[in-house]
C-alpha cells in the first residue's frame, strides 16, 4: 500500500513529555548530514559538550549524549558503574524510581529500595539513616517524578553521600533545563536527562554528565572491543557494548575511538536546543517555568478542581489534577485532544484513573498554551457533567500574568 | 561562549556511512512533534512497520526500529535471544564480525568464532561443517562487511540452519535497501539494519525484524518492569531493560505498553526514507546500486588503480581501493575532503593505511557523485605523486553510463 506525505495534526502538547520542540530545533534537523569524522562535525560535538556543561551547571570533563531515549542514559550510567553484587539503594516515590531499581537489578546489583507514599518525597534524615544502614556503593534517585509531580530535594543528600563516599546518581529527565539543577554544588556524581521535555528537543537522545569518581570506575573496567583491539581483556568489563561509557567517552575525545555512528540530526537538534537555552539563560528559563506553573495552579484552583499532592515539593513543570468523582479520565483526555487539539496525560500505578497530569515544559511552557489549556479543561469538565466555576480559571491566570512584577509576555 | 547558527559545509559523502540523507527525509524531520500516544502517531508507527516489512522482504509480524544507532539493534536482538552459556557461532570476515562476537560474549554466550582472510568470505560447506561441529543455538553473521567490501552469501546457510534448528541472526546494516536481501526466502530468523547507509536516513535508528522462532524465546523470557507490574518475575529475564524486545514489541502493538518514548523525528525520518524506497521500488533501487557500483569500478580500473579483493563476492555499495605504494592514505582523504568537499573513508585493522573505501549508498549513490569522485580521486592521486591514466577514469564511467541498455539518468 502507498502512503501519503506526513500530515500530522496541529497539537498543543501539555503532557510531561514529549512536548513541542522549539521551531528552531526542528529547522536545525533539516541541515544536511556530514560525516562523523568530518572536522566540522567534531566541532559540533565539542560545542554540544560545552553547552551541556552549562545546562548541567558543571565543570565535569564529561558531558555528552547517549544515542537513545532517556532511559538509555539511565542504563548506560548504571550498567557502566554497577558491578554484580554492588549495593545500590533506590529511594522510590513514583514510577520512575521503580525503573531505576529495575535497571539496577538487571545489572545484577544487590538492590535496596525504600518507598514513600505517591505524592510525598523523602526527608533528608530518612535518607541518611537508610544510607547508614545499607552502606551502598550507589544511591540512585529520581529528581522530579512526573508520575506524581513531586521533586526530591538533593542538596543535603548529595553532601551526605560525598562525605560518606557513596556515589549519587540522579535521574533529572523531567527537570533539567526547566528547574534549577546544580550538579557540582549539590555534589552529584552522575546525572542523566532526556531531550523531549524541558530541553524542547524531540525524543531520541539522553544527555549525561559524570565526574572523575565515576570515570575512575569506567577506566578500571575498560575493555576495548575486538575489532579495534585484539589484546584488550578485563574481567570487570561492562555488560553492554552499546552502553559502555569507557569506550563511548573516547569517542567524545580528539582520539574519536570509533564506537557507534553518532546520530547526526539529533545532535544538530540537541545543539540548537541547548543554544536556545544559553540565549534565554538558565535563570530566565527557570523563572519562566515557575511563573507558568504558578499561573496554571492558580487557574486550576479558581476553576474549582482539586490538585494532587502538597505544595512543598511541587514540580513547577508537572501539575497533577484530581479527576472529579464519577468522571472517566480517558474521556476527558479524549475530548481535550479531539475537540481542542490539546494533549494532557493520564497516570500510572495507584494514580491511574484518579488524576490527569498537565505538563508545562520547555517550548510548550508559554502563556498562550496555559490559557488555552485552562479554557479547554473548563469546557471539557463542564461537557462531561462536572461542576466548575465558569470562567474563573482563565481569569485567575490572566490576572496573575497581568499583575506579575514583570509583565509576562511569552 | 556563544555559538553561531549551524553552518555545515557542503559535502559529497562517499563513505560506507553515514551518507547523504535524502532531502525529503531532512524535510520530514522538521514536522512538528506529536505525542507518543496520539492516535495519529500510532498510525505513523503502524505505517512504518508495514514499510519495513516491504524493505526486509518479510511477512514477519515484527518489524520496527530500536531507538539507537545500528549497533543498538545488534545488541537488542542478541541480548534478548542469548542466555548465559548459549553457544553462538560467529563466522568473521572483517571488523563487524568481531563486533557480533564481542556483543555475544558480553551476553555471556559461549562464543565460537571462525575466521576468513580479510577480503574473502566463507563457502557454504565450510559453514555447514562448523555448525555441525559446534551445534550452536545461534549463528550470527554479517551480510556485507564494509571493512573489506565483501558479502557473505546467505541462502544456503539459511536453509541449513533452519533444517538443523539453528537460529540465524544477520547484520544487514550495510546492505539492506541497497542490495537484494530476502529475509523470508533465505530463512533468516532475525535481521538488523541501520538508517544511515542505504536507507538514506540520518544515523540514530536500527530497524529490526524477527520471526516467531525468535518471538517464542522473547515470550519465555518476558518480565514486565516494576512500575508497570508488581508481580512479573522471570529468572530468565533479559539482561537489559532498554533492549528488552519482549517489552518493546508490546509498545509496537495496539496495547502500546509504555517502555521508552519513541524518537518522534527520527521515526518521521525513517518513515519518509522507507516511503522513498517504496516509490522507487526495491528492484529499481538494487539495479541503481549495481549500476553505479559498476561504473565506479570500471572508472577506477581505467584510472589504473588496483582494487582490493576478488570480483566474486564484491559489495556493489562499497569499493575498496589499494593505496599506491609510498602514498599516505590519510593525506589522500584530506585532499579529497578539503579541496573537493568529497568524503571517502579509511580502513580498520589489517587494512588500515593500505586501502581507502568508497561508498555508493542510498541517496549518495548517484551518477554525478560517481563522476565527481572519480575526477577528484584522479587529481588527488596525481597531486600526491601517483601515476594514473589521466582522464581515463571519468571517461570509462561516462561511456558505461551512456552505453547502458537503459540510459542512466540519476
Amino acid at each position: 500500500m502507498a502512503y501519503t506525505d506526513l500530515n500530522t495534526p496541529s497539537r498543543t502538547i501539555m503532557t510531561p513529555g514529549p512536548v513541542e520542540a522549539d521551531p528552531r530545533v526542528l529547522r536545525a534537523m533539516s541541515t544536511p548530514v556530514i560525516g562523523q569524522f568530518d572536522p566540522q562535525f567534531l566541532n559540533i560535538m565539542n560545542e554540544t559538550m560545552d553547552l551541556l556543561r552549562y545546562v548541567f551547571q558543571t565543570k565535569n570533563k564529561w558531558a555528552y549524549p547517549i544515542d537513545g531515549t532517556s532511559r538509555s542514559g539511565l542504563e548506560a550510567v548504571l550498567c557502566s558503574t554497577i558491578e554484580p553484587g554492588d549495593k545500590v539503594l533506590v529511594p522510590i516515590f513514583g514510577r520512575f524510581g521503580y525503573l531505576l531499581a529495575e535497571i539496577a537489578s538487571r545489572c545484577n546489583a544487590d538492590v535496596y529500595t525504600m518507598e514513600a507514599e505517591w505524592g510525598d518525597v523523602f526527608d533528608a534524615e530518612q535518607l541518611k539513616a537508610e544510607i547508614k544502614k545499607v552502606n551502598p556503593k550507589i544511591v540512585a534517585v529520581v529528581h522530579g517524578e512526573t508520575s506524581t509531580g513531586r521533586m526530591q530535594p538533593l542538596e543535603e543528600l548529595g553532601k551526605f553521600c560525598r562525605e560518606n563516599d557513596v556515589l549519587l546518581v540522579v535521574d533529572a529527565v523531567a527537570t533539567l533545563g526547566g528547574v534549577d539543577f546544580k550538579t557540582d554544588d549539590w555534589h552529584i556524581d552522575a546525572v542523566i536527562t532526556g531531550t523531549q521535555k524541558n530541553l524542547a528537543v524531540p525524543s531520541g537522545m539522553a544527555p549525561i554528565t559524570y565526574n572523575d569518581r565515576i570515570e575512575k570506575i569506567l577506566l578500571e573496567r575498560k575493555k576495548i572491543e575486538r575489532g579495534l583491539s585484539e589484546t584488550s581483556v578485563n574481567s570487570r568489563r561492562i555488560q553492554s557494548n552499546y552502553f559502555d561509557l569507557s569506550q563511548i567517552q573516547d569517542y567524545w575525545t580528539p582520539d574519536r575511538l570509533n564506537h557507534h555512528t553518532e546520530a547526526t540530526s539529533m545532535l544538530y537538534a540537541l545543539r540548537e536546543g541547548l543554544r536556545v537555552i544559553q540565549e534565554e539563560t538558565l535563570e530566565e528559563r527557570f523563572e519562566r517555568h515557575l511563573v507558568h506553573g504558578e499561573a496554571l495552579n492558580k487557574g486550576l484552583k479558581a476553576m474549582g478542581v482539586e490538585l494532587f499532592g502538597g505544595e512543598e515539593n511541587r514540580m513547577p513543570v508537572v501539575t497533577v489534577v484530581k479527576v472529579p468523582d464519577g468522571l472517566d479520565e480517558a474521556k476527558l483526555r479524549a475530548t481535550m485532544l479531539n475537540q481542542f487539539g490539546i494533549e494532557i496525560a493520564g497516570a500510572f500505578g495507584p494514580l491511574k484513573g484518579q488524576v490527569v497530569r498537565i505538563g508545562s515544559m520547555g517550548y510548550s511552557c508559554r502563556k498562550n498554551n496555559i490559557l488555552r489549556t485552562l479554557g479547554a479543561l473548563e469546557a471539557t469538565l463542564t461537557y462531561h457533567g462536572a461542576k466548575v466555576n465558569q470562567g474563573d480559571g482563565v481569569q485567575a491566570a490572566l490576572e496573575f500574568y497581568t499583575n506579575a512584577k514583570e509583565p509576562v509576555t511569552i
